[in-house]
């Protein structure tokens, strides 16, 4: 039995999420397809990070575990060509045969996330479906001021999900950085690890922030609340992307 | 009557080229279409450049005739407004009231194109038809210096499609860059206009440089040869986008 960890790039809207749903397809599913028409093997892929329907991956990590003696760069050629056939929205960037008890969760000790705004008012024709079109002029530097209330330890509860199946509320944000390139605003996010929908909760609050519906010092005050009541409408799935798992 | 300047981003993955075609849908037609639905009137659409099916744009500068007493902003929105109801892939980024004899083929003095390669052997997912994937390794310093036995006035016979309409081959090229930003090798081209297929006949030899397989010195052998079978293949469409009209 080999452990391969593979960095896998998907286009998010296609799938219900990254985990296997009942209803619908999954990033999770493809791949254990694309494996089982490799290996003849029935494995379960163990992700970094569960995103959501829409959500998109520069580079998640993931692994599985094999039994057919194949090297990484085989296995990485043959999901490829599996997952391409059966037209899915799923490459493979990377694939390393790893030793010891290296887990793609549980060895995650940093989660990387981007989030990208095209603020204009013409509607998104090649970013359609993968970026967040917000009509309104948007203040970034008061988005990255706003920002900056939120980095550190903190009960995260006010930008929690309620399907959240966290322990604790509890996480400390390492970095919330807003800056602009052209018409597109870039919010980068960086922590051990995030609460559900925590990251599309915060661009969503930033947005109000970059409008002037919000004060910057009400993102300290909507932090403190604790209370999903405070909160402004979650940001859509199509401008979150999972950047990077660090080990 | 009054002449409007439109600035138009498209995804040209859905057309047939910008240009009207007998058998199958156009960024023009499309254009002209949702500009009668607005204002009653049959127009022409003239463009800065005839982009191939395929051939995307971040920057294409166009324009129309109307009679209709509408402002600038006004007809920006309602265009937009029905492409996206007509499900088009285009936006109007900007629209400007024009005087004068102004025209956005003759008065364009300057071209700029833009062609993505992703080099890795990963085929894409986000970027697919947004990009070439060239699997191989690409020597983009290699590339950058062949490309600079292009640049200046030359006969550019090699690297003119059959189906070319112009006058004369003979043309100046102004720049031709090729960078690295991390697995993407980015080429820009900036002309006064350039030949039919140009700027995709010149990526598809610059690859040819970039794996290998051509010396560079074979680029200036093959632009002083003034023949088609002194060429590779030409890149595909995906990979190209247009992104400014110079006035």
């Amino acid at each position: 039995m080999t452990r391969f960890a593979l960095t896998l790039e998907f286009d998010g809207g296609p799938y219900m999420g990254l985990q296997r749903q009942a209803h619908g397809p999954s990033v999770q599913q493809a791949v254990e397809e694309a494996v089982f028409s490799v290996t003849g093997e029935t494995v379960i892929m163990c992700a970094a990070g569960r995103t959501d329907a829409g959500v998109h991956a520069r580079a998640m990590r993931v692994h599985v575990d094999i039994e057919k003696a194949l090297t990484a760069f085989r296995l990485m050629e043959a999901l490829n060509a599996r997952l391409r056939l059966a037209g899915e929205a799923i490459a493979v960037l990377d694939c390393t045969e790893m030793t010891g008890n290296w887990h793609a969760r549980f060895s995650c000790v940093g989660r990387r996330y981007l989030y990208r705004i095209v603020n204009r008012r013409a509607p998104l024709t090649l970013d359609a479906g993968k970026a967040w079109n917000v009509k309104q002029p948007l203040d970034e530097r008061a988005m990255h001021a706003a920002a900056q209330a939120l980095v550190g330890r903190h009960d995260f509860t006010t930008f929690r999900s309620t399907h959240c199946q966290a322990d604790s509320p509890l996480k400390t944000l390492d970095r919330l950085d807003v800056r602009r390139e052209g018409d597109e605003v870039l919010i980068a996010a960086a922590a051990r690890s995030f609460l559900h929908h925590q990251v599309r909760s915060m661009v969503g609050c930033l947005v109000l922030v970059g409008q002037g519906h919000w004060e910057v010092a009400r993102m300290a005050e909507a932090l403190a609340a604790r209370d999903r009541a405070a909160l402004g409408h979650n940001a859509p799935p199509d401008g979150l992307y999972f950047m990077e798992a660090v080990y």
